[in-house]
């Protein structure tokens, strides 16, 4: 039977038609910025491209917190318009006239690595995805956890201390503020423009006035700019940290860390994540794992069409 | 049916012997330095106090982190003389010649909380024991988490950046450092005796060269002692900052805080604790409540009678 899988991020939508482990059809058109109704109608254009039968159930990831009961989006501050809790599964579903189950797209990623990539065998996962926010996804005893508010597995929105960056969801001192993509560009942007005291990095001068992409830190950090140095040095100690303790309070055998950044940047990222992860936790044998994750873009649209399996 | 809960502490061993949720017997003894045989004998000692038919199963807390499977100490930083793992379990039941059954005593005190004290109706409730470490203990869908290495819960080892105070298991940065009353003691002794810059506390005076209970620090606090406010400060936004990650990271409905420490403070260092934990929800709307917790000194033994139920 053919499934829909739609991956609903900040800036595209990907749209994956699957049978069993198989893709059968893949389409990406971009997020639109106009609100509910403009999102709903891309869609509805990705699910067309994709060619699959009309009756095909239809998974989506969405960047927000959900209420998979009913398939609201309770709050979603990467997506443009999307003020207050939108009952975005009905909308869909009625738009596309099929089933639709919505979740969120960390969530949806996670399940597509702990299926068939590098999470496959894990009875506890943790997926950290690093890019232009900071999203999570927690599988317990081989089980997805979404907890009582639809909220679990938020881990960009875990605290740390002894910061005052502000966050995308309005918070002071989320790991989101630190090491997420679009907080690092305002962070670089912010040094490179400081009146008196400002420090010209490589960064600013390669994005110029455009979104500065992930391949833009990675370009960056090759040819040693020291302010993409730091920034990623105190995003990896803050990654390290929230990882650690999220390790700590659940007990994990494995993480995953994928998303657009930690692509770009490689393994070698991974890795010092890994080391900065070990130097804190509470058992140091720990057999914990940090390990990139293994499906890339994909991910999330792939998770998104075994949703109507679960 | 008698059964029989014993609470192993770093300082004092608690047991009850119980029947359904009534207590027909308690009986402290203090918990001996001399290393594993030696407390081994003083809860033999402690259960002969408690008058119970020979054949109750016995249940015991540990301070420490439990393979539960085979009643192993894995790790027990708080207990002198248990280095390395301790067939803990299988050494108390031939002594006694009866079942045991152990687990971590945070997790006992969580079961205790969520059966019958503060937790009580929660189905996703976090324990948090503030005492000479932190202790924490994590139920989850209404069933105790403890994790593919039996180490989930232990909030007190969940890591902080921007601190370099040492924990006492040997990492730097965890919550236990900052928060537990054992590292709050020697951070006031070493306040007070900095030479030049030594700033002299009533903590230091009240307590003179004997350990500095919980009950020093609430008579500083209510004399107006600088150090101890400080101390304290740091401790709620520590706490504040963890339970958030935890309940961000998890999803939960109800947190409960007890411990000597958090017992002698009050319910208005709780009631700060959950000003801080709020400030810093990704969700600030979230149902969340952190509570007292209602049980006591007893939590850990009564939660430990309940184990061969479970």
């Amino acid at each position: 039977m053919v499934a829909i899988g739609i991956d609903l991020g900040g800036t595209k939508i990907q749209g994956v038609a699957t049978k069993g482990d198989e893709v059968v059809g893949e389409a990406k058109v971009a997020t639109p910025t106009g609100g509910v109704e403009a999102v709903v109608e891309a869609i509805v254009t990705c699910v067309a491209r994709l060619d699959a039968p009309a009756s095909a159930p239809v998974g989506v990831g969405a960047a927000g917190v959900v209420d998979t009961e009913t398939g609201t989006l309770l709050q979603a501050p990467n997506l443009a318009g999307f003020d207050g809790p939108v009952p975005f599964g009905p909308l869909l579903a009625e738009a596309l006239d099929t089933r639709v189950t919505v979740d969120n797209d960390a969530n949806v990623a996670v399940l597509a690595e702990h299926l068939m990539g590098a999470g496959r065998g894990a009875n506890d996962l943790l997926g950290v995805w690093v890019g232009t926010g900071i999203g999570g996804g927690l599988i317990l005893d081989g089980c997805l956890r979404r907890g009582p508010g639809g909220g679990a597995g938020e881990i960009g929105h875990m605290a740390l201390v002894g910061t005052t960056r502000m966050c995308t969801c309005g918070m002071v001192g989320h790991l989101e503020a630190i090491a997420g993509r679009a907080a690092m560009e305002a962070e670089a942007r912010r040094r490179h423009a400081a009146i008196s005291a400002g420090t010209p990095t490589l960064m600013v001068e390669l994005a110029g006035d455009k979104r500065m992409k992930s391949s833009v830190f990675a370009k960056a950090l090759d040819a040693g700019d020291a302010v993409v140095s730091e920034l990623l040095d105190e995003a990896v100690v803050a990654l390290g940290t929230v990882i650690a303790s999220a390790a700590t309070l659940v007990d994990l055998d494995r993480v995953v860390v994928g998303g657009g950044l930690a692509e770009k940047l490689g393994p070698s990222f991974v890795g010092r994540i890994e080391q900065a992860v070990r130097s804190r936790l509470f058992v140091p044998t720990s057999p914990l794992r940090v390990l990139p994750a293994s499906l890339g873009d994909l991910a999330g649209a792939l998770g998104a069409a075994r949703l109507s399996d679960l």
